[in-house]
């Protein structure tokens, strides 16, 4: 049995964390942190916990007991992993960073999305990028780990066997990505009230979202080649999903690409091929760490569509987050992480 | 490991039997029946089950077969268990029935209401009412359980305490009632409709509801007296829940509800007595056997409002009658039950 | 064509009476204030008036050009109105306010609910209580008209008749409502967002709410004696919507009830009594300012069930507003007001 | 004040129609057919509609008595007006098909998308495609209108602008659109369910939709010369809206698309250019004949992504409807369709 810390858990990613860990057999959460919510039981905030965390209470964090856990998580907001960061790994602690603190490789690129300078560039190019399916290797002997996006991760899942099998068209990927209000975080904003987003579809952050040089890099690492992706990401009146649907030209007008797809994921726990001819829900991964995808020609032309569908919560966050645990610990990779997506 | 057989599962009760016996430790799901749906797969209906069921298969009912099963689950429409109850429990297999076809002990009452004639009204006396706060008892030992319905589970519950003390004034209670739209099943239904549904608060069968006399009956058997039960159901849109708000009134002034509360469930796995003041949350037990109960006592006077809430295809349904079976087979009593609920 | 302003046009029942007006064929709004969004068009905040109001932007509150209106209406949280309406008034401008600050005769009552000091005492005995169904003549010669809030609408219209004609039991009155959460305006509350408030049902304010004093005194102007009355609110995943379940015992069992509302309201323009066993929706009002009304008597006891559906927005706030305007300038009582609602 | 018949009234559209004419000041609904619902109160389907048309009901349709109508609106799924189109005809009757029965040339191309034999090849040819942003000047002469569709309504409005000035790159058009549940129309089928569709989000119909020739048969009519298009629809959680996102690569890097799509559509009473970088809301229409419309260029690319919204029922159907009957007997063109959005 480990011991897990949470850093900043009164967020969506630090309940969800809570949800899977109490299911977890080789994991228990000793501490839990909140400066705003100190001596709060996380219980009363989540009424759902009280099934389990009847007494786990939110404290003021501090280093010295933090460091006592095998693993950290941060379930922050970006901006506060990296100034803590270094004090913990050099206190043996594993760090598994949810926010996008350590995902960009290119420092200035961060500091120019995220509007400040980072307090631990040295730790960057430690840092390893969380996705098992491309990482695997690199995440069981990691020190500190960055759990990729929801968006980045629905989209590289999706692009991934055309990229690594070259025969992707990279000079104009479209990503239109669709996503349940959740991935806004619980934060009092007027466009996240219920008023405001249900019965509604709207696109955002066309100009420039947070999450492209992200999946930007991602496909590049993938590709070993530069691409050109084009990401619009949409507000869809669901609490929870990532819907992405992605176009790209192939070059190689034979290859089946559904047997591709079924070849590359064949031994990946949690990414799923759908039969030839389907459309994903997202509702058929909610709550569950499921990647789903499906892969269409239509009218049997050149521009192929991928469907991949994902929960932002779990395999989009906090599911992925414990997937990297396990693989960390050497533990069964899908431990925690069994339960079926709740349907309806 | 024990053998399971369901009756009728395409319906939202089937699935969520599927769902919830997916993580039990105990029993596996043999057989799943469906004359309409013979030969196809489960998870092509509800692609959430790719992840744990990907070759089980509707099949058509076949007795013989069904009595291999150590249990079988009725999840279907109310009509069907009443015809096929008789050869299965001669063939020695226990019988845990979601439907209303055992509920009401007064077969003539029964026939009224769901308008045909009942095919094994002596099994009617035997079935033990499956409700383990109150029966749990006479479950361990029963071969045939009539599983309650929804609204009769949330407000039972809800009474219960008040009734068993005698200082409920029976001769009007009060019963307003809001279920999701899961409810009313997966048939196709206009009344059904996203669009029909959605954005929209609407009361229905004012004039009377086929889980009147059920509730009466229960609360009957509580109180050891006759009631006079007013109850107004109300279609919400939402996916799952019951919240019932209950009003009665007391003839005692003096009595501590909530002591009385807590201490009568203090031992029940499944009924959580929220601290004073709270209003419980139906989404605080989406997807989880939770009954969440809330006593209030507005301006001091003696009229009592009790808010209970319940998922009503776990602990309205399918989670209730997996409880029964592990009563019955004498497993720890939240085995395969113990998921927390998806909050948000 | 009379001059229309608007003091605090920022929250839904502001855009609503810019929605509203904008059809109305004999008033024009001059002026909309807001101090936050001073400079802002209206337009920028809400994209639907782009198709009537390009121009029109929010202004500080100045009250010499606020006194060249014909009317102005307080669309402002409590507080407000009872600060600026007596300037307004001595400077001959006609007040209708939205707000609950003169909603509330006794003083005293207003400001323990409202926890304030109120600035205008002496002018609440002189508010009309805006509620036409009631007040119809008062209204017409008032100079200051106490819209009434959503919940009493819906409650006291379906009480009316019941007290009106003294056969109601009024020794326990229970209002069992059911509120869209545009009830809870447009601020950036955790409670009011999406994923806190979608797919999920719970009352709240159990222990008191400050629609009570107002429903209550309401309900004892019209039974011109006491009333006992329990008043649970519940949130509802919608956006607008009121639905009132009532509840009361009848002292006379040979009143035909249905005749008896249907006789009330035959000259109302906007109450609607459905046809005997009919259940209301709140979707057959959106966004239009009908009240549909059914009468129930389950089991033909006593006990009567009274359902009342109304849009929060309209009959509960803004478009009770201009019937008010209407009234008070002796126009048709239905002008801008006669769009149909919105359904699906 | 003109004649309207309704033809096949209980579906979305008919309900729509009504409710728009309910505010026309120079049309009045004379007939309103339905072979299942002979007899039936509009009213009784539709309860909104009771504050209007409390005495209208369904009748059999008659082409004696739809002849006497100075226009008949076919509300009805394709197959049908094909049937009775000629007969109305010969007597003198225009017609407006909101159905896909006359909207495509090629009648072999109908033939294969609709699956049966056209039974009146001879009027596709004289049929006028009623997008008045096109075709304003035939419509005005029309016997015979064929509404657009409702992707095709946002697709085309879209893409207009490009394509009849030239630099779209038309080789490949990417139209990926996000509709509402009332799209599918009011027939009880399991995926329109509530339980079904909300909480979701899915692609449909990759591999070909009806819609796909309408759209591309419009562009190229616009264009004057082929396009290939790949048109990917959703299924979207709201009742109402269609949100088009577009994709097209410009082959002139100088033009100042703002200033081309302001020009173009200066004199439209229903499309609304947002300002510069602007992301237009499905809600923000939701209920009136707008249609929103914001250009973007990522990265300063030459992708260009237009973001394109309309109420499917709206600008989509019914207010195009009306808007085409105002153009074909010389009303203004906004008669009925000044309503603004409901919002929230």
């Amino acid at each position: 049995m480990i011991k897990v810390g949470i850093i900043g858990g009164t967020g969506y990613t630090g309940v969800e964390l809570l949800r899977l860990l109490a299911s977890h057999p080789k994991a228990e959460v000793a501490i839990i942190t909140s400066r705003s919510e100190e001596g709060v039981y996380v219980a009363d905030m989540y009424p759902n916990l009280r099934d389990y965390y009847k007494d786990l209470q939110f404290t003021s964090p501090n280093t010295e007991q933090l460091a006592s856990c095998d693993v950290v998580f941060f379930a922050t907001p970006h901006g506060v992993a990296h100034q803590m960061a270094g004090e913990l790994l050099a206190a043996g602690t594993k760090i598994i960073d949810l926010s996008a603190d350590f995902r960009i490789k290119d420092v200035d690129e961060w500091e120019k999305w995220y509007n400040q300078p980072h307090g631990a560039p040295d730790l960057v190019n430690e840092a390893v990028y969380g996705l098992p399916e491309v990482n695997r290797e690199q995440i069981k002997s990691a020190r500190l780990i960055a759990v990729p996006g929801c968006y980045p991760t629905a989209t590289q899942l999706g692009f991934l066997p055309l990229l690594e099998h070259g025969i992707a068209d990279t000079s104009q990927l479209i990503a239109d990505c669709k996503s349940g209000v959740s991935g806004a975080g619980r934060s009092a904003k007027i466009g996240s009230l219920f008023c405001e987003s249900t019965e509604n579809m709207m696109a955002y952050s066309v100009a420039g979202h947070r999450h492209l040089p992200e999946i930007k890099q991602g496909l590049e690492c993938i590709a070993q080649q530069p691409v050109n992706l084009t990401f619009v990401p949409h507000l869809t009146p669901m609490i929870r999903g990532i819907h992405a649907s992605l176009y790209v030209r192939v070059k190689d007008h034979f290859t089946d690409l559904q047997a591709l797809y079924e070849s590359r994921f064949a031994n990946e726990p949690f990414v799923d091929i759908l039969p030839q001819g389907s459309h994903p829900q997202t509702r058929s991964v909610k709550g569950c760490n499921t990647c789903r995808i499906a892969i269409h020609r239509p009218q049997n032309g050149d521009l192929v569509v991928i469907l991949s569908v994902i929960d932002n919560l779990v395999k989009g966050a906090s599911g992925q987050a414990i997937q990297n645990m396990n693989i960390l610990f050497g533990f069964e990779e899908n431990l925690g992480l069994t339960n079926l997506a709740l349907m309806p």
